[in-house]
């Protein structure tokens, strides 16, 4: 027996999402069932539909952004109740015996079958994932989280992806006081970026293309906001920052961003791009500068976070909309188009 | 008035290293006076000598792995005394004054004139610095090391670059017991890594191209020796090691390398490829991992690292020359044949 839901789903990468329905499994001992509130819109959700990243399997439900109420539990719930506030982020299970799961960094998880994605994957017993972009879902107690009564459920959608993708690295590289933190990008990601690392006691700067967005930057807390297609911001800026995040995809002129680095400087890619970085030894070697990646967060400072940002008051902006808005919003998020995450009020699904 | 000592220098990029006069300024103040010991051949050497760096300023009298003893102090030194066994490493001054000369980071430097390099490089008063393939030398003492009694004049001199520069990534990414530790390439530089990470406790792996200096790296203390000509090399030893010293200055294929670090492990350039380094964003942000460099080290922690040395009992493996076989030996060294440091015997220049 499974319960029938109604969701939005791609079923090639050329067609619209459109509407549907897929079956959510039976109540197991350890699972949390919820009715979807809202679900976010990941730049990666269209990157998945459209096969960009290769090996969609179709139908895609998207959704790895998302918040709703707790509607029943399994016999041995512990952590969770019938009415509670939750979420779900980008995955939905882990080996579990790892040593990264062991450190509650399940997103990094190397046992067999790795990180199990919320859409796009396949639950331990072969089934496909289905995500967010449904009215309800049954996920193990373990891969679900609380929202504080502080966080609105719309606004804590979008926390589970891109709040902690950027959080992660943030803590990691140790934001906070006396720290300079550079964010590379003011989108979905980078805004989410500007409100932690200063909600954390950093000096923020924002580094964009275009001053475009500058008003809305320096609202959001950043103390100063550059353009990067001015060759000056680079002279500028020389050896000023302990850490860079970027959260823009496109390839980077790596030896300019490193120079932007002091001494122990980290540099940290979060966009993914598509083509290898070409990184020169110089930048790197004479200021002991690194660079890295991160990708989402793990259970535990997912929790974290969404305590640190009902207690600071973080949360991001959106632009809440109904589900039939949903192959427009794609085309907006694709060309920049959005100020800064759109949620989809699954009521409409 | 200054003092003449005999050296020999390279007088073009092309011609062979040949005896000469050079002077030695007068003893100021701060100024310890020393005659040259032992001098040891590093690679960056030849590609000074031969302009592959650029920036030559001929003639270059080349030497920073140098060892000695005091012969006399300037009115001001407190440090040293005549007869005290002394050497000097990479550099001769810098501005002091910066935040990285503060902390004893002189190697980064980032006040007027930098890093000031032991030849090749000026003095604050413009004049050319020459090295240590002469028979006495004038530096200022908060510039110059003490050898500890145990270690001899020949062996400490390779210390000076050779080992500090492994020295300092080994201790700043932390090598020690419980750490995993691979360097690639056996040669001058990865040889003390192999011994000073093993004296650090850290267990050690070598990778190098062929199974050649196997029973040498297992002698030096590596517990094993892995052949990275052979591709199962890099399926068998995926996300095994914590840090990963690269020695070599060849540009290495980043995910093959890249994928033998575990979750947040990190890769050291110490090789200076020339070109720049080619790496794809999936094996950073998949386990966090670093990329990074380190560049030789500050008079503090080369001090350390002598004192390690020998507290430790750990010094190079030397072969001893004649200062009439330069040339050949610096041949010996472009064709890694050479285990693992050629040194001049000053008394023969």
């Amino acid at each position: 027996m499974t319960t029938t839901v109604s969701a939005y789903a791609a079923n090639s990468a050329t067609d619209p999402l459109t509407k549907t329905t897929i079956e959510r499994r039976d109540l197991g001992p350890h699972d949390v069932a919820f009715d979807i509130k809202f679900a976010g819109i990941c730049h990666s959700d269209i990157h998945t539909v459209k096969g960009e990243w290769g090996g969609a399997n179709y139908p895609v439900v998207p959704g790895h952004e998302i918040a709703g109420v707790v509607t029943a539990i399994g016999s041995a719930v512990t952590r969770y109740q019938v009415g509670d506030r939750v979420g779900v982020g980008c995955f939905v299970d882990s080996c579990r015996e790892c040593e990264n799961c062991e450190a509650g960094l399940q997103q990094y998880c190397t046992g067999p079958g790795g990180m199990r994605g919320t859409y796009n994957s396949t639950e331990r017993d072969g089934s496909p994932t289905y995500g967010g972009y449904s009215t309800a879902m049954v996920v193990d107690e373990n891969y679900v989280l609380r929202i504080p009564d502080a966080i609105s459920l719309d606004k804590a959608a979008p926390l589970l992806c891109a709040g902690v993708t950027v959080w992660s690295p943030l803590r990691h590289w140790n934001a906070g006081p006396d720290k300079r933190v550079a964010v590379i990008g003011l989108g979905g990601l980078g805004h989410m970026a500007v409100k932690l690392a200063t909600a954390m006691g950093a000096e923020v700067t924002v580094l964009s293309q275009s001053l475009k967005k500058m008003e809305d930057g320096l609202r959001l807390g950043a103390v100063a906001y550059h353009a990067t297609s001015d060759p000056d911001t680079f002279t500028q800026l020389a050896g000023r920052f302990d850490l860079i995040i970027n959260t823009v995809s496109a390839n980077l002129d790596m030896a300019a961003y490193l120079g932007l680095l002091a001494l122990d400087g980290t540099l940290v890619e979060l966009g993914a791009p598509e083509k290898p970085l070409v990184v020169p030894f110089f930048p790197l070697g004479a200021m002991r500068r690194s660079l890295t990646g991160s990708m989402i967060g793990g259970i535990p400072e997912t929790q974290d976070m969404l305590d640190f940002c009902a207690e600071h008051d973080v949360t991001p902006e959106i632009e809440v909309i109904e589900a039939s808005y949903i192959n427009e919003a794609y085309q907006r998020v694709v060309s920049s188009d959005v100020r800064y995450r759109f949620v989809i009020d699954a009521s409409t699904i």
